[in-house]
């Protein structure tokens, strides 16, 4: 294995986490060496704009538009993918793999999708492919899940992995504001994008689940397998009832290791204010593990942010450098040796909050309780309340029941006269 | 490199944490293969009484109480030492490192007084030594610290690491009993050992800390350069006064980078009850990092027992045995590339609560507060109460100073015929 003194390094995109992946590399100039027993160099930027870009960069020589100019340099060692999105970062990370380039990245939408083919290749090619700011930008989860806990059977990752979703339920939560006006400041703070989808929808979390799922159980899971529910109908009611019974409302990824197959699914949950995931406000996130030998596990910090990520893509960045040193990139295959079954929502088993405007006539949550315990379903706790006029609101949190038989139950209650609408449903934590 | 099928491993110590070790080994035999490309494989056991560990394991043809049986023996790749102590743990750790054998220790003792000059063995040899068990029991706390975090200025480490102290705090702060009667109900529980002092002093959590805080500034700490203050002085009277304000009483392990030096303490501490580490109760850990790029970042889990010890051993012996299959023991050297001075106590700024028992006379208050005035200790919040007869008692958080002032205060105080006592000095987070 021959040693090498500089290692020299392509960053693609310097949007807000390229710009901090530069400055990271400055900051660390200083020690790096005595860190890595090398010099990281960065001997190109690729860019849109390259006037735009030149403000940003101590030389501008080596911004570069041109993707040819990164993937023929075979002086390149280490390619850094921080642009986002599948194409082109797709095609760029499979020519530079191919052409025996280690890359570290940072692009969850694409390892959520086609992360199984890239390490193919990566191991076919006798290079790293590295992602730990996929997930939960700079809290270390991939490499723990990876190695340190990797004596372990995990049977559950839960997280809250979507800093968007988690600011504005934090507002619903703590200032009784509606979803609109709690979005519109997320927005206005930058929290949420112009087009909010692929956070308000779950979409964001799905994929970071994904790439867990896969980590944790050795077995492929992609973002088409998880099953997400946003938290665009949750309203200041349903959280005001959760709190009035003990419990918050947080938008959860759940991925679990069962006997009948995985369960991938983001949907809203009702936490107990005990759980150590309920106190993660604002924009933080949070990883819960559960394995059998360390039993219960939880990771903590920024889940997005120019600093965060790019401390999370240096780390990957230095392990690759150090396997470049030792002459063993490479090493690390795709860890899914198992084919599990996915399993389907509707076979999932979980508790429910349910919120029905109902007449407000004797006998109704009597005729309610029926319906639910002939379809299998009992309740936990329960409230009724008068509304306004003739109606009146139940509110339900059932025992754990498979989904099917509590969608049965709502079947039947779309043909009963006096349940008006059934205004929420929500799964409920243990 | 030679490819090896088999890797021998073996045991020094059959007790709560070996027979974890043993148990994880047996639950991982399955899927070792595919996870590490070989089978690990218990070659020998070290125990001190043979007859009573053969009814611990299946082949009790491996156990063994004679140390030569395995420094001797040329097959034996890993050692895994979980007997703790200083000796004669530290003598046979540097025979296998010298006889060219990998170690995974969980003996923090050991590691926070003579960590450097046995990692540096170990480079000398060519060998791996990891300790991630050392720290905060099942958490991975180390693996991050060194890799993932590898790109951050790390600033300070602050932690629960030590579960008895821990429990007994909660105790007495849920259900208000007094120092003794927790630490009788820790006892009894098995938290608490036989003689506490370790635990309660602050010691154990002392050596945790100066390991952190070696990998973290990249600088030896050793145990010795730890200040250390235990919980026994703590009363429900301190707590609950805590409690009034707005605070709770955590025993903290705290490090600090700064430019005067390096802060190494453990000592009872008042926390905000907003901060995540607030919350951590029971026999749990944490362990809360700052870094200059990833900000804030936790690490949450259990922090002793038999198993989640065992999953952190476990995954260190995973890792040197991908190492054995890549041919790159011995790679990861020693970090502390720096020399930082040790700051003395007298020298940290910190907040402090200061609980007096005075004279009930007007004026009192007055005194009090001229005197800190004097010492540059301005006051944050203050409380005054009548106790019985003619005394009261007066409660004082202080902003922001230099230890050495507030002890020139307390100093003055002791002259003072008003003064009667100062019953309780905590240091105060912020």
């Amino acid at each position: 294995m021959m040693k090498k003194d500089v290692i020299q390094v392509a960053l693609l995109g310097l949007g807000t986490v390229g710009n901090g992946v530069y400055k990271v590399m400055k900051l660390q100039e200083p020690e790096m060496a005595r860190k890595l027993g090398a010099v990281l160099k960065i001997k190109r930027i690729l860019v849109r704009d390259l006037e735009k870009a030149a403000k940003k960069v101590d030389d501008p020589s080596v911004l570069t538009n041109d993707w040819q100019e990164i993937i023929q340099d075979d002086s390149i060692d280490i390619v850094i993918e921080v642009m986002g999105g599948l194409e082109p970062a797709g095609t760029y990370i499979k020519e530079a793999l191919r052409a025996g380039k280690n890359v570290v990245t940072a692009n969850k939408d694409l390892i959520a999708v086609r992360g199984g083919e890239l390490l193919d290749a990566a191991a076919d090619h006798q290079v790293d492919l590295l992602f730990e700011a996929a997930v939960a930008g700079g809290i270390p989860i991939i490499n723990p899940l990876k190695n340190s806990l990797s004596a372990n059977y995990i049977s559950e990752v839960m997280g809250i992995v979507n800093g968007t979703t988690n600011f504005i339920l934090s507002k619903m939560t703590e200032e009784g504001m509606d979803y609109s006006q709690a979005l519109a400041i997320a927005t206005e703070l930058g929290y949420a994008e112009a087009d909010p989808t692929a956070d308000v929808e779950g979409h964001d979390a799905g994929r970071k689940m994904a790439i867990m799922a896969s980590i944790a159980f050795h077995s492929r899971v992609t973002f088409q397998d998880v099953y997400t529910e946003g938290i665009t109908k949750i309203t200041e009611q349903d959280i005001a009832y959760a709190k009035e019974l003990g419990w918050v409302i947080k938008l959860l990824g759940v991925v679990k290791n069962t006997p009948e197959g995985v369960e991938a699914r983001v949907h809203p949950m009702l936490l107990p204010k005990s759980h150590p995931l309920a106190t993660v406000s604002g924009s933080y996130n949070a990883v819960f593990v559960h394995g059998d030998a360390v039993d219960d596990v939880m990771f903590y910090g920024r889940g997005a942010g120019e600093m965060p990520t790019a401390s999370a893509v240096m780390g990957d960045v230095f392990e690759v450098a150090k396997n470049i040193a030792c002459g063993i990139t490479g090493s690390t295959h795709c860890g899914c040796y198992k084919k599990l079954p996915i399993k389907k929502i509707d076979d999932i088993v979980s508790r429910y909050f349910l919120r029905m405007e109902v007449e407000d006539k004797p006998g109704v949550l009597a005729t309610v309780a029926s319906v639910l315990g002939n379809n299998s379903v009992s309740i936990a706790q329960v409230v009724q309340k008068a509304t306004s006029g003739d109606d009146a609101e139940i509110v339900v949190i059932t025992d754990r029941v498979r989904e099917r038989h509590l969608k049965d139950a709502l079947l039947t209650f779309e043909h009963m006269s006096i349940i008006k609408s059934v205004s929420a449903l929500i799964r409920v934590y243990g």
